[in-house]
């Protein structure tokens, strides 16, 4: 995306030009538009580490994201000129409906470019917010490529996602809200995609505070600022792949990486299944629901470092089409094995299911599918294939269910997930 | 269950004798026990009803649900004989958890009896706040029945989920602080099951402000309250099958009827398909879970008699099963015309699933399954039965893709859901 044009400042210049002043002032934008979203105590989160935590829940911010922080504090910056020109961006995600939002707020113009593949629900949640979408291509990379063609064709301001002082200022005014909550706060966790929000937390919290620690939480399958942070040079992912896809970026920004580099304390990492299962819990103790890189900081928890601190968790944003949420409780409920698949040859003669049957009863598994097919197994006419999906408690009470039915005569029973 | 046994006074005798005295003396009790869950304004049901419309999120107090406020404040006027013999109820949903957290917090002993059917996790939550499940028998009513016995056996403190005044008390704690949050409220929906929530709601709200209008929802299916207002006399519902099913009562109490007949202005009552659907609202436009009957007095917004009204809706809990959620989802999708199963019979010849798969393409329909089988039409070789789900936007959508397979030769497409 276009590169800041700040009077030819370097990114590490910048970063020492920006001081507590400009935060202050970017909270002073946001007041009244964005909602002080009040940090939430959990018993649960706080068991799993060992640690005091608390939720800064931004996926209860108005478009369900802390996307607008930022955006609203770039688009208020501009001059009546570039007001007047509008704003344009590329983005299918929280940083489309954030400008969007921030747009309508400011009354300024605002064109959305996203691949033409977008589900059309978040093509209408941007457009019920007065923006123009344009759909182009079938990837971000052609929407954005033709966002840049729109931006010099009408002269519209560029609004990039991360990579901009006045966008990751925005994003900081969470860590004021958070310190202003909780004065003695030891430790925030912020999600990391391109850097913009992790960049912002930090110079505020440093700025504000700097005995407060600030841990940034990547996926392992797109730790860009890791790879960045650990060769001291920003590095391109390969690949990008998770369930957080609202953090799955390849390549940091270099001012971000600058304001990380200075600002940011450490880097945890997690995997695609504690993402899963962090999200499962929030769900089912906090009735809250989050996208996956929303709960980025909750799977970061039994990773820290140490104990007996206050902790605040960033849950960033909770824009997750419904059909996923879906199939990620699947997935999840897999993952804590409390949905297990096998498979087990029997011999076809009757009274072979009654017993698989019996076993699953005494084990108390709930039987949810039942495949019985004599077609599937091609070496044998004198056996089926017995195909069973059951609601189980724990992987413990999957081991048991295995050991019973190896205990009855079922040698060849194959774990399907 | 128990009767209330009053000095032998009439339900009738209770509610007169009832005053503001006694609410606010249970809203002292509750102070620094219950959550003051805070308001929140929501555009997208303010929409659906022309009303302004404000949530009163009781799915975030502690234990999932409002049940605390009501067993807390009971718990806490036994005298000091009564609370050494301990409490006991059968509950396998937010009452027991709301009976085993109060009883906790003023350290009493807690049995909860629960059908031995109840899943595990709903056990472990109760069990989680000290209170002693006993597991007994394969319905509630065996529940309820061995709850009894031990009751007498070992002279318990026998706490009513709803029929009792102190319940009904601290449920109505609620209505206080929505008054204290909004001053110029001008009605509030609360969800009725036996009647207890409603009884303190109602009550409390009149007796501070007689303006404000106070709505009772029931589910279509389980709406007894509503039955026993109509023929001025408690019924007996011969079902109550519903996926609200924290509602999901055939008897209201004596006494809450009392007071729903005295200070309840009106009763709206919900079909399946809007519950549902709220539900699914409520995820999408708030990032809130809620259980079913938590959603009622939401799935009631649309059928308000009147416009442009300050309206508290209280969705009063979160307690639904994860694999119950992602059903519901699912549910949800199909009552929106989000996902869109049909049957079509093919020629067997080549090109037909390409020509199908054309028409889903030029309508932009996703599909997500698909199943082609030969085996299915008895009555011809000939033909193949083609079954294909697909995501939809709605159903005008569902429409336009039944009409362009019409167009193009496909006569018989059945719609399976």
């Amino acid at each position: 995306m276009p590169e800041e044009k700040k009077a030819a400042s370097t990114p590490e210049e910048i970063v020492e030009a920006t001081t507590i002043a400009d935060i202050y002032r970017a909270a002073k934008q946001l007041e009244g538009i964005t909602v002080k979203t009040e940090l939430i105590h959990s018993d649960f989160f706080s068991e799993t580490c060992g640690n005091e935590v608390y939720i800064k829940p931004e996926n209860l911010q108005h478009t369900g994201a802390f996307k607008l922080r930022g955006a609203y504090n770039r688009i208020s910056q501009l001059s009546d000129e570039e007001k007047k020109r509008g704003v344009i961006t590329a983005s299918a995600g929280n940083h489309a409906q954030g400008v969007a939002f921030a747009a309508q707020k400011l009354g300024v113009k605002a064109v959305i470019c996203m691949p033409a593949t977008t589900p059309i629900l978040k093509v209408e949640a941007t457009r019920s917010y007065g923006a123009e979408v344009v759909l182009h291509g079938d990837s971000f990379d052609d929407a954005y490529a033709h966002s840049l063609t729109l931006q010099k064709k009408h002269g519209y301001v560029y609004i990039h996602p991360f990579n901009d002082r006045e966008v990751l200022l925005g994003q900081g005014t969470t860590a004021l809200e958070i310190i202003d909550a909780l004065k003695d706060v030891d430790a925030i966790l912020v999600p990391i995609g391109g850097g913009g929000f992790a960049s912002g937390v930090a110079l505020a919290t440093k700025l504000v505070n700097p005995g407060v620690k600030v841990i940034g939480v990547e996926p392992e399958n797109a730790a860009c600022m890791k790879a960045a942070l650990d060769k001291s040079k920003i590095v391109t992912l390969k690949s990008s792949d998770t369930v957080a896809d609202g953090c799955a970026v390849k390549t940091a920004g270099d001012l971000t990486f600058a304001f990380c580099r200075k600002y940011l304390d450490e880097i945890i990492t997690v995997s695609e299944m504690e993402i899963m299962s962090s999200l499962l819990s929030l769900i089912e103790k906090h009735k809250l629901i989050a996208e996956g890189a929303g709960v980025l900081s909750l799977a970061a928890l039994p990773k820290l470092p140490f104990h007996g601190k206050k902790v605040v968790a960033i849950v960033s944003g909770g824009n997750i089409d419904i059909s996923t949420i879906s199939a990620l409780i699947n997935k999840a409920l897999i993952a804590r094995g409390r949905e297990f698949c096998f498979s087990v040859q029997l011999p076809d003669k009757p009274g072979q299911l009654l017993k698989v049957s019996q076993i699953l009863a005494d084990e108390n598994a709930n039987v949810i599918k039942l495949d019985h097919n004599q077609a599937k197994v091609t070496d044998s006419f004198k056996k089926v294939i017995l195909e069973v999906t059951v609601e189980t408690h724990n992987q413990e009470h999957i081991q048991r269910i295995l050991k019973a039915l190896e205990k009855n005569g079922f040698h060849d029973v194959e774990q399907i997930y």
